[in-house]
C-alpha cells in the first residue's frame, strides 16, 4: 500500500519537498493510515505534518475516547495535534444542515485554521476508493451531469487526498499490518441516513445482482469524468472570456459570439454568469438555462425574460445583460422538498430541510413552531410555496376545513406578510402553515413506519 | 400526450413532410400509442407509415396472439403491416447473445428491411422516459463514462423515438383514453434478468429512500450528458484530422500535436484509432488506453508496446503507427467474465455467456458440450482463459487433484491445440475445461439458490 501511495502522491504531484501539512484525523482507520503513510515517508519528503481533530460531541463518551486516541495516537508520532469540540448536532440543526453537512464544514473549518496558523499550504484528507463510489452513486441519483459525476479529486485548492484510490479493506489490513487500532466511528453505523443507506443496503444489492465489482468500476468513471471535465472547463474558460464582459453586479453577453458556441458550452457560460452575479447556483435548474438560451438566441431587442434568485435578462440589439431585479417582494414561489437536502428559499432568506427520523427520534422531541413531524407514507410529493388563492386546509384539531384567507384574518396576520409564510404541501394539499399550524393530514400514529422531519430555517 | 408529441417532433426535427415512416410495433402499450400518435398527425405531416412486428416465438400462443393483434391494429388504421416469425431464443442461443440482445438484433434487421423495400428513410421505436432512465442505471452501474451515459437519442441515424420523453405511466393513460387495449408483453415481466431487477427491484428502492423522481432525473442528466457528448465528439473529430493519418490496416499519429491536445482529448483520439483498424473496442479498457497516451508522450524511437486485439504500436521518430501484430496463436488470454454479458475472445474467435437460470430451467436442461451449470453461490471471480503452467483440477467424478497437463495429455490433446481450449476459473481455481470436463467445484445441488449457466458458442 505504500507504494500506491507513493505512486499517487508523484503521478498527482500532491506532495512537495520540505512542505507542512494539515492532516484531518477523525481516528477511524482510513485517516489514521493517511497520518501513518505520511509519517512513513516524513523524511524522504522533509515534510512536517499536524493532525487535527474534531471531537463532534455525538456520543459523548465515544467521542471523548475518539479525541483521546487521536491525541495519544499523534503525540506516539511526535506530530504535533490540534483537538477542537464542537456540538455537531447542534451547529447542524441551527444552520439547517444534516448532520454530516454540518460536521463536514466545522472540521474544514478547522482544518483551514491551523492550516493558516501553522503556514501549511496542503490540508491532507482520507477519502478513500468505497468513499469515492458512494459519492458517484450518491450524485447519480440526486441527478448530477459530469460536474458532479467528476466526484472527489486527488488535488483541489489545499486539499489533497492521497488515499483516494485505496479501497476501504486495504486500509483495513494496513491498520492491522501495522498495529494501529484505529477507532471504529460509529456515527458511521448508524445515522447518516443516506450515505450509510447506499453503503450498507444499495451496493451490497447492486454488487450481488449486476456487478461484483461496482466500486472499482464507478471509481474508474470518476477518473473518465474528471478528465472530461477539465476539458471542458478549459473550453469554457476560453469562450467565457471571448463573449462575457463582467460588470459589478451584471454581465453583458456578445449575442453573436455567445450563438456560435456550442449548446454544451453555452449551458456552462450561463452557469458561470450566474455564479458571478449571485456567488451560487441555488434553484438554478436545466429549464431556466434551457430558456435563457434561447431568449439570448432569439429574442427582439427590448425583450426581457425572468429567472430565479430575482434575476432579469433584457435584450439590447447585439447584446444581452444578466442582473438582478430591484425588487422581489410578494412574488409567488414554489420548491420541491428534497429529503436529505436543504432547499434555500431565496423569497424568504430562509431553508427548508426534510428528513427521514427514527421513531426513537420522534418520540425525544416535539412538534415545534418551526419542526414538524408527518407520517412519511402518507405524504406524497412535498412543495414549498407561499399561499395561492383558494387554498383551504383542515387545521389539526378542528372539524372540518378552513379557507387559509379565513385563517390568516382569524391569527391576524397583516395582508401584506401573508405571501411571506411558508407552505409546505402534499401534491396540492395543505400540510403545515410554517411557523403557525398544521393540517390533521400525515400525523404520526403509533405504526407509523416512517417518519419525516421538516425543519423551517430563517437565515 | 399529442401536445408534447407534436413539439418533440418540431424540436428534434424527428418527422420531414411526405415522408415514409417504419415503425417498430410489439403491441404493448408504447409501440401501439406511437403508432397511433403518429397515425394521429399523418394528414398534417401526410406521412406513410408502415408496422413491422417480430413474432419472438416466445411463449408460442402469446407470441402469435400478439402478432395477430398488431396485424388487426394496423388493418383497422389502413396502416400496410409486415410480420415477421423468428425464434429469438434459439436464435439467440445460436448467436451467444441474450435473449433481450437477439431480439434486438433481429427486430432491427426486419425494421431496415421494410425500410430498404418500402424506401422509407425513417425508423420510429417507442423507447419512453423509463426506459431511458433504465438505461442510464444499466450502464452506470457496468461502467460507463459519457459515451454510455448519454444513453439513447430522440434521432440517430435512421432511427427516431419519438416518444423518448414521455412517462411510461402516460402512455398507459392515452392507451386507456383512446381505447387502444395494447398487449402486455409477458417476457418484460419475467425473463430478461437485468432490466427487470432495475425496473422492478431497483429503481422502486431508489425511488422509496432516494429520490422519488429518480425517472426524471436520469432522463434530464441523459440530456444534460447527450449534449457534452456531441460537443466532445466534435472536438474530437476537428482534433483527430489533424493529429491521424489514416493508412490501410494503420494509422500514424504526429507525436508533437497528440501530446499538445488534451488527454481527455487524446483518450478519445485513442479509441477512434482502434475502431478504425479494428472497427470494435472489446477488450479495449481504459487502462491501454492510458498506457498508450504514455506511450506516445515519452517513448523513445524504435520502442514498441503490445495491446490487446493483437495490436502493436510503434515509435518511428516524430511519428506514432498503430498497426495489427501479425501473429497472435498461443497467446495467453484472461477474461472477466460478467453475468448478462457476452464475452469476445478473440484469441478463439468465440464468445463466452454467463448468465443467472431458474431451477426450472437448469431441470429441464441438461449439462452440455459448451454449455454448463454452476451453483452461483459458491463461485468467485470468474474469468475465462487458457491454461497457464502448473494448473491442476478436480474432474467431476474422480477422486482428488490433477494436473490440467496430465489431463490433456490422457485426452490426447495436441500440444499447439492446448493453448486454445478456454477454461473457466473461479479465481483461480478451475471450474471447467470447455468442451471437455467440469471440475465438481461449484456442483447444482437441490438446494442452490442461484444457478449460473455458462455457455461457450464458437463463431
Amino acid at each position: 500500500m505504500l507504494e500506491k501511495f507513493l505512486q499517487t502522491i508523484e503521478e498527482y504531484n500532491l506532495i512537495e519537498v520540505n512542505e507542512k501539512i494539515v492532516v484531518g484525523v477523525s481516528g477511524g482507520p482510513d485517516s489514521i493510515s493517511l497520518l501513518h503513510l505520511l509519517f512513513t515517508i516524513k523524511e524522504k519528503y522533509n515534510i512536517q505534518i499536524y493532525g487535527v481533530h474534531l471531537n463532534h460531541k455525538y456520543r459523548g463518551k465515544e467521542a471523548d475516547e475518539d479525541a483521546q486516541y487521536v491525541h495519544e495516537f499523534c503525540t506516539k508520532l511526535k506530530i504535533p495535534c490540534y483537538v477542537y469540540s464542537e456540538n455537531v448536532e447542534e451547529y447542524s440543526k441551527k444552520k439547517g444542515r444534516s448532520f454530516e453537512e454540518g460536521g463536514r464544514e466545522l472540521r474544514y473549518k478547522y482544518f483551514y485554521e491551523v492550516l493558516r496558523k501553522v503556514g501549511a499550504k496542503k490540508i491532507a484528507v482520507a477519502q478513500n476508493l468505497d468513499d469515492q463510489a458512494e459519492t458517484m452513486l450518491m450524485r447519480f441519483m440526486r441527478g448530477s451531469g459530469i460536474e458532479g459525476l467528476c466526484a472527489m479529486d486527488y488535488k483541489r485548492d489545499e486539499i489533497i487526498r492521497p488515499i483516494l484510490n485505496i479501497r476501504r479493506k486495504e486500509i483495513e489490513k494496513y491498520c492491522e499490518r501495522h498495529g494501529l487500532n484505529p477507532r471504529i466511528d460509529k456515527t458511521n453505523l448508524e445515522s447518516i441516513y443516506t450515505r450509510n443507506r447506499i453503503r450498507l443496503e444499495l451496493i451490497p444489492y447492486i454488487s450481488e445482482h449486476f456487478n461484483r465489482n461496482i466500486k472499482e468500476t464507478l471509481f474508474r468513471t470518476s477518473e473518465l469524468i474528471r478528465e472530461d471535465k477539465k476539458f471542458l472547463d478549459e473550453c469554457v474558460k476560453e469562450s467565457y472570456n471571448r463573449v462575457i464582459k463582467e460588470e459589478v453586479g451584471k454581465v453583458i453577453i456578445d449575442r453573436l459570439e455567445f450563438n456560435k458556441c456550442h449548446k454544451a458550452i453555452q449551458r456552462r457560460i450561463i452557469r458561470e454568469c450566474i455564479l458571478y452575479i449571485c456567488s451560487d447556483l441555488k434553484n438554478i435548474e436545466k429549464k431556466h438555462v434551457e430558456e435563457l438560451i434561447k431568449f439570448i438566441g432569439m429574442a427582439r431587442s427590448g425583450s426581457t425574460i425572468d429567472l430565479p434568485k430575482n434575476l432579469i435578462s433584457l435584450v439590447k440589439y447585439e447584446k444581452v445583460v444578466i442582473k438582478k431585479r430591484e425588487n422581489s417582494k410578494n412574488k409567488d414561489f414554489l420548491y420541491p422538498v428534497e429529503i436529505g437536502k436543504k432547499i434555500y428559499i431565496e423569497e424568504l432568506n430562509g431553508y427548508i430541510y426534510g428528513e427521514i427520523v427514527s421513531m426513537d427520534e420522534y418520540n425525544s422531541s416535539n412538534n415545534g413552531k418551526y419542526n414538524m413531524y408527518f407520517d412519511f407514507n402518507e405524504t406524497k410529493e412535498l412543495f414549498i410555496r407561499n399561499r395561492r388563492n383558494g387554498d383551504k386546509f383542515k387545521p389539526l384539531g378542528l372539524n372540518g376545513t378552513k379557507k387559509l384567507k379565513d385563517y390568516f384574518i382569524d391569527e391576524k396576520i397583516p395582508k401584506d406578510e401573508r405571501s411571506e409564510i411558508p407552505i409546505l404541501v402534499s401534491d396540492d394539499e395543505i400540510l403545515w402553515v410554517v411557523g403557525y399550524r398544521r393540517s390533521s393530514l400525515g400525523k404520526v400514529k403509533k405504526n407509523s413506519e416512517r417518519i419525516l422531519r421538516v425543519s423551517y430555517i430563517q437565515e
